[in-house]
């Protein structure tokens, strides 16, 4: 078994929950979102966003999912300075969660915000 | 259309962001979670799952499910206390969502979390 990845603090057993302890904020599956949509994206193109995700917010949360080994440098071998990140599998394995998440908020929070596309 | 829930800033017309903008932590769905697997439940039933949460996080969450309604009391006639919460069609629909979550967490997290049942 690998190391837990620092922070992480598992509440229970649950599958659920588990996946919520390191998925479960506003921001991480944004991240996933964009690299399923896009592909490899840097740092910079992150920022870009429509949600004007903050520069703490996303350096703490692309290091969490790099040590989840979700996400990993497009090209290890370059500095860090525009280097892309990329889905690893098990990144990329999140999409039925964000297709459903997409799938109920079309039809259940039309009612709240009109806008949603 | 509806008011939006007083405290759901909307941050972009993208069903994933908004979708995280109301579900996006780590205790609305285990909530949603609970209603799926036990039916109706009150304050105190949520408060011995084995995630521990907190009374005031309980509140807060059950305020805003309801406003979303997501959840509902499960008999509107009687006082608060010991008056269950159960899903509505809304909330019963987060089905997959969570589905989704358990299947994932199945797979790509035992290498951190091995306990994962």
């Amino acid at each position: 078994m690998e190391d837990s990845p620092e922070g992480v603090d598992w509440r229970s057993v649950c599958p659920i929950s588990s996946a919520l302890d390191v998925v479960g904020d506003k921001w991480s599956l944004l991240i996933i979102r964009d690299l399923l949509i896009h592909g490899p994206r840097t740092y910079s193109d992150f920022l870009e966003s429509g949600e004007n995700i903050s520069t703490n917010i996303l350096a703490a949360r692309l290091s969490m999912l790099t040590c989840l080994k979700l996400i990993e440098r497009s090209n290890p071998q370059a500095g860090a300075r525009n280097n892309a990140f990329k889905l690893t599998p098990g990144g990329a394995a999140l999409r039925p969660v964000i297709e459903a998440l997409a799938q109920w908020a079309q039809t259940h929070l039309k009612a709240f915000h009109a806008d949603i596309v």
